[in-house]
């Protein structure tokens, strides 16, 4: 996670960013080749037109040079925020040029039809390319996973499963057990150290290359990736973040990560990975491309196309997507996100990566409903997700801090291969630990019927009391379950605890999956310690109307689904979405109410410890301008508290329209470090004209130098319409109208700051001048609010670092 | 439809709904009875705060009144709009109330956690009214249609179905004759004539009384309600049209005006009954009863609940009211709306009212895939949902607006029986028309299989030529299933013609059912001519591939639900919401490509003709203020331009913070209209100090003078925090800070319209000042931007009336 914006690596791999201008536009061609001829018309179309970046236009006339837009006005700097009025006036005013010249040409009109389908064709390519780098992750993490295991004598790039295809072996327990597959002590030395010890080798491996790789090559492909997303959607620049480098190393990444055993998942990152490919695509509309607010309606609708691969849940991607990550979600953006999770959820099932025809990772079936009795284990398993939620943000908080704060941060592939070495050594003696944390999840998950041959399901059967087999019905357990119940506990306490430090290192890493499993496991033990007591006591009062003897009353892997739903919620604090995830694994009304129990219990219980999720806290801990819409404000503060200047500080820097000469004008730029300036009428009214951004003043100053005659140090500076009647001598006047912003936000000083934190976030201001009684009094930037957040939190407001 | 604040019935029934306050807390006591201990100390706890109506504590100290909240200070009056920013403010001021008292004692501190939980009460409570009434009505809606073809003599109360439960007859098709069920032909005459008779007399008699109670107890209560509680929810109040008569006649008069065989559902109308229960909940919690915000909030969640019912489509639902309905829609309302969609889903589910053990109206299972050639056809219906949609939205429009101006429209009984008259003389010889129109469009989605036994389903048997039989693959059809067809496209024209005439009359009538039943029967025409096509021509390119013969590989009953809902979806325009609410009746991801290629062809299609859908349109013909959120503003004026006073306007009203007397305030107001005045330092300077409501003024005037001694007509007013220095003979001054809202929102006057048109939107403000240079220059309100909207869309800008 980039820490500063002068983080040394980030400003390597920016240079590195600029270099490939060669590798862009061929990867722009590639792409259009790809597509289709619409597709390619339009690309040429936005390169003509400086599709690459800046989103400039570079043709400049001779002649009205004051009329034409200057280039540059208008773009953002590196880790700055957006401006969405502004942007979305821009695609307005984009917009009625195109829909005023479409009827001059059948050219013209082609352009605007294309204009207008562009949107639909990048959530289509999106939810493709999403689903593209699922199943390919996807696959090659399975091979990976399995190559620590052995290795396939027949087809090197087969994994286990696809070697023992052909296999003769028809029953289901014998199926994996195929001569072609030779496990690493069968092959070299025949020991169980050997094959320890290639576990481990492996791990540490896949490791050492993941974090080298992104060390090297994209230092913004670790982590989930979802607090900077966040961020941008709510409208930060962070360049590089969704570039291709990004895309492709975390795409690599991400499968030698959860190929190393490391308690991560590749479910959060998959979210980064499809608005990488959002972002990417977008680049070849230059409707989205020169559009920052356009732009992050296309990340939306990727967001929630990367939910939909990652679970199968195409409803609960939106719904992720609205409630989690997006900022701005107009319909439009519901309506598109919707077809990209579509799009992605569908060739996901053409391609049927998961080979159970079912777009759904962990698809699964129960046969009994639950009773009303067991809302109780239920509501337990959500405190215990609240609980582990409320300490895993804080713990693992504390411990980011200490990497970031100490020496310690200094060497992350030595903490990378430090952390992988210990997962491997403790997991490999534990089989729940060994295992892929999905395949865990999975079987925690899975009921038991007579065809399952793990070993939570030997129940004793009641006919026949000695043996061991799995039961349709409650049944007594037998030593399997309990010695399994024992494994499972010591994974449980294993996986909390490297969780906690894995969360964070530089690979990439989700937390979807280690959270579920976390709850799984919880929610199995108390499944079946439930059942274990029905069976037993099932003449007590509670049991006694449901589960009689021979009765199927209870299924333990509703329990573990339980379980997973509320730490996954006690994590992320997600609600809705969550339960309509779980909900379409399961495709059922049926289990709604239990996990819903559960979800509320697990927030609530969670919100009673801090109502931050991980996410917002890891937000907070990079000190990047987030201005969370679920946040309340509650303080009866006004906005004269809070805008600057403050009381000892000095007056704030302002130009007046017409009186100050550009080395005046020059010198207030250089003295401050303010990204904008009020101009008013004259220091005396103090009556306010407008805003100026200092970015827009420095480029036009520059341009007006290079193209215009006469502009001298003493040049007198307007803001106003007409140039101020000057004595005859003077040099020629510069005129910087253009970029005057003519209608600033304004607020009186009365104004309560509930109402002023209501107008940023949902009109998405950066910053909003402070009035009384018509004259300007002080500014309130986005940071400014940030920090007094924090400090009315008693935070520390040095925290923010960016405007 | 209330067309007209001064409208007669309107002020008829307001005058009853203010004479029945000792029924209203009768209505409460009983309500506190039901509910819980829980509930009923918080609704004391309400009521001794006020909590009747206007929402004004009523307690007042004869000493520092100034301090004092002014009785009636906040509150609004009928057909105004709210103003969003200030009823947060008031929430957040009473939450933070609550908060610093909570740790006083243990009562303040049940009060706090009553008052955190009355949200989720309140949505439990109207989810659970919202299925009762369901229930209620699909019951007696059952009866009263049955009881138009006959009678059971065993028991009048069971309708045709649970009177034949007990029969022998155990084949399918003679399920329903048995002997205690008589037609009214076979009780009374023995012919024809008679069932015929028998029919139109019971249709008539259920439209005119639906029609006359509409009429003497609830005007409120015709129509769908979907416009005006669009209306509402984006801040605007109706007073009594959420109300318990509202609710009691519209509940009673659905079922009635369903029964009469009128082509209209019951849907619509329950989203408005699903609101008065919302509303009506709310009056328990002075949270909710006391703010028009917070209401709103409710009114959300109920209208999910509505749709989760009416459909049994509890994600759906949430999704329409995000859609379709809710303005303001924060995350945690999303939560709780999702709740209320859920209990309502279950407690509908366990009272059963479907008989089918399923939440769904129309559940339907389908056993074939569908084919991409396929996708043809699917968008070709959509064409048909969009011109549909496109001509019944001018059709219906044009004919209210005759009914509304011209003297037709003063006989709504007359008009009411003349339509029932029509369709039921015209409907009974057709069984299509003849049947309930759900149950048509359940036996149109149902695929043929074995056991289905109707017309529609009689193929020839491939081995057996002759015989005439339901067929599991495609086969020939016999004459059977074209004479059906026949009858369904006379069927098809009856019910175009009747909607249009229709929708609209003086009874509570839905538009879901008929447009779907429309889109059905079309489909399944399509259906079953392509399925013949291919039957036929099975070796075609198009259908070489999937057709061969035996196999199934066309479902008609697959085209019958992509017509429906692409019908619904050209009247309402509704998109996602609109699919996953049928993608909850068949459960499965599998269609879903279809619905949305058919959803959004018709959407494209019928916004072509017109972007507005059928409840915008409604709205715009009763002239309410209603600011939609999807439609764009893409002109380029500026606020000047829209301001008032125009150019040759009278100058601004305005008052000045401290050289007024009271003669002259009253002089103002008397001769002005305005809802509001700015305060200004002065009429030289002209700046702007803050904004004070003609309403709050008007109060607090009058409060001074029955309270305070010395008030005259030559008593300075003055807003400011000191008096005035005043000569010493002067009477005393009247201090009217305390109404004065000091951070009123203003733009300069070159802000485009498009940002404030946004502002508006998104902070929900009544009234916005406009400025030059510091200095007031005009107003812009809701109504002048509606007004302003209206004229730029070349339509008449006096339809907006409201404000």
């Amino acid at each position: 996670m980039i820490t500063n914006p002068a983080d040394a690596n980030a400003l390597i791999f920016k240079n590195r960013f600029l270099n490939h201008e060669s590798f862009t536009s061929f990867f722009h061609s590639l792409l259009c080749v790809c597509v289709c001829v619409c597709v390619c018309l339009g690309s040429n179309y936005a390169m003509s037109n400086g599709g690459g970046g800046g989103g400039a236009s570079s043709s400049t006339h001779l002649l009205d040079l004051l009329e034409e837009p200057i280039p540059g006005v208008g773009t953002y700097d590196d880790f700055h925020t957006i401006d969405w009025v502004r942007e979305k006036c821009k695609d307005r005013e984009r917009h009625r040029k195109i829909n005023s010249k479409k009827k001059e040409s059948a050219w013209e009109f082609t352009k605007s039809l294309y204009d207008a389908w562009s949107g639909w064709l990048v959530v289509t390519l999106t939810g493709l390319a999403s689903a593209l780098s699922l199943s390919l992750s996807h696959a090659a993490a399975d091979w990976l996973n399995d190559l620590k295991e052995g290795v396939c004598l027949s087809a090197m790039w087969f994994n286990h499963e696809q070697c023992c295809w052909d296999s003769n072996e028809t029953t289901f327990a014998e199926r994996d057990k195929c001569p072609q597959w030779k496990t690493w002590a069968e092959l070299i030395l025949g020991s169980y150290i050997m094959n320890y010890f290639m576990f481990t080798f492996w791990a540490l491996s896949f490791a050492f290359l993941a974090v080298s790789l992104v060390k090297v090559f994209a230092p913004y492909a670790c982590g989930s990736g979802i607090p900077e997303i966040k961020t941008i959607l709510s409208g930060f620049i962070i360049r590089g973040y969704l570039g291709k480098w990004t895309l492709m190393i975390k795409t690599i990444t991400l499968v030698l990560a959860v190929a190393s055993g490391l308690s991560l998942g590749k479910e959060g990152p998959l979210v980064h990975v499809a608005c990488c490919c959002g972002n990417i695509f977008s680049y070849l509309f230059p409707k989205y491309s020169k559009n920052e607010a356009k732009k992050r309606e296309v990340l939306s609708a990727a967001s929630a196309a990367g939910v939909s691969v990652a679970f199968g849940a195409p409803i609960g991607g939106v719904l992720f997507s609205l409630e989690e990550v997006s900022y701005y979600f107009p319909l439009k953006t519901l309506w598109r996100s919707f077809f990209a999770a579509l799009v992605a959820a569908f060739v996901l099932r053409s391609i049927n990566p998961f080979g159970n025809s079912r777009l759904v990772l962990f698809y699964v079936e129960y046969h009994t409903p639950w009773y009303l009795f067991e809302l109780f284990p239920f509501i337990l398993l959500g405190v215990f997700g609240g609980l582990w939620g409320a300490f895993f943000i804080r713990a693992n908080i504390a411990w980011c801090r200490r990497r970031k704060s100490t020496r310690f941060g200094k060497y992350p592939v030595l903490e990378v291969i430090t952390v992988a070495a210990i997962t491997a050594i403790v997991a490999f003696p534990n089989p729940y630990t060994r295992q892929n944390t999905s395949e865990l999840i999975k079987e925690l998950f899975t009921d038991c019927g007579p065809l399952e041959s793990s070993q939570l399901c030997q129940y004793r059967s009641q006919m026949n009391g000695s043996q061991a087999y799995p039961a349709g019905s409650d049944a007594a357990a037998t030593p399997g379950v309990y010695s399994a119940m024992w494994q499972l506990s010591l994974a449980l306490i294993f996986k909390i605890i490297m969780t906690i430090f894995t969360f964070g290192l530089k690979v990439p890493s989700g937390l979807f999956i280690p959270s579920m499993a976390i709850g799984a496991i919880a929610g199995r033990i108390v499944g079946i310690a439930v059942e274990q007591l029905a069976y037993y006591h099932h003449d007590w009062f509670l049991f006694r109307e449901w589960c009689e003897v021979g009765a199927d009353c209870i299924t333990p892997g509703l329990y573990a689904m339980v379980g997973a739903a509320a730490c996954l919620g006690g994590v992320t604090r997600m609600t809705v979405s969550l339960v309509v995830i779980v909900f379409e694994l399961t495709g059922g009304l049926e289990y709604i109410v239990p996990l819903m129990a559960a979800v509320m219990t697990s927030k609530w219980v969670g919100d009673a410890f801090g109502r931050e999720g991980i996410y917002e806290a890891h937000i907070r801990l990079n000190g990047y301008p987030f201005l969370d819409a679920k946040e309340e404000f509650t303080h009866t503060t006004l906005a004269r508290e809070v805008m600057r200047p403050r009381r000892n500080d000095l007056p704030l820097a302002v130009l007046t329209q017409d009186d100050m000469t550009l080395a005046e004008l020059q010198n207030i730029i250089s003295q401050t470090s303010c990204n904008g300036f009020p101009v008013i009428v004259s220091k005396e009214s103090q009556r306010l004209v407008g805003f100026a951004l200092r970015r827009d003043i420095t480029i036009a100053i520059e341009n007006a130098r290079r193209k215009q005659e006469g502009i001298m140090l003493n040049s007198r500076v307007y803001f106003t319409q007409h140039a101020p009647t000057l004595p005859a001598d003077s040099p020629r006047p510069l005129k910087l109208r253009s970029i005057l912003d003519m209608s600033p936000f304004t607020v009186t000083d009365h104004t309560p700051m509930e109402i002023v934190v209501d107008i940023f976030r949902k009109l998405g201001l950066r910053q909003c001048l402070v009035t009384h009684n018509g004259r300007l009094l002080g500014i309130i930037t986005k940071k400014d609010i940030l920090r007094h957040m924090a400090q009315m939190a008693n935070q520390d407001p040095e925290s923010i670092m960016f405007n």
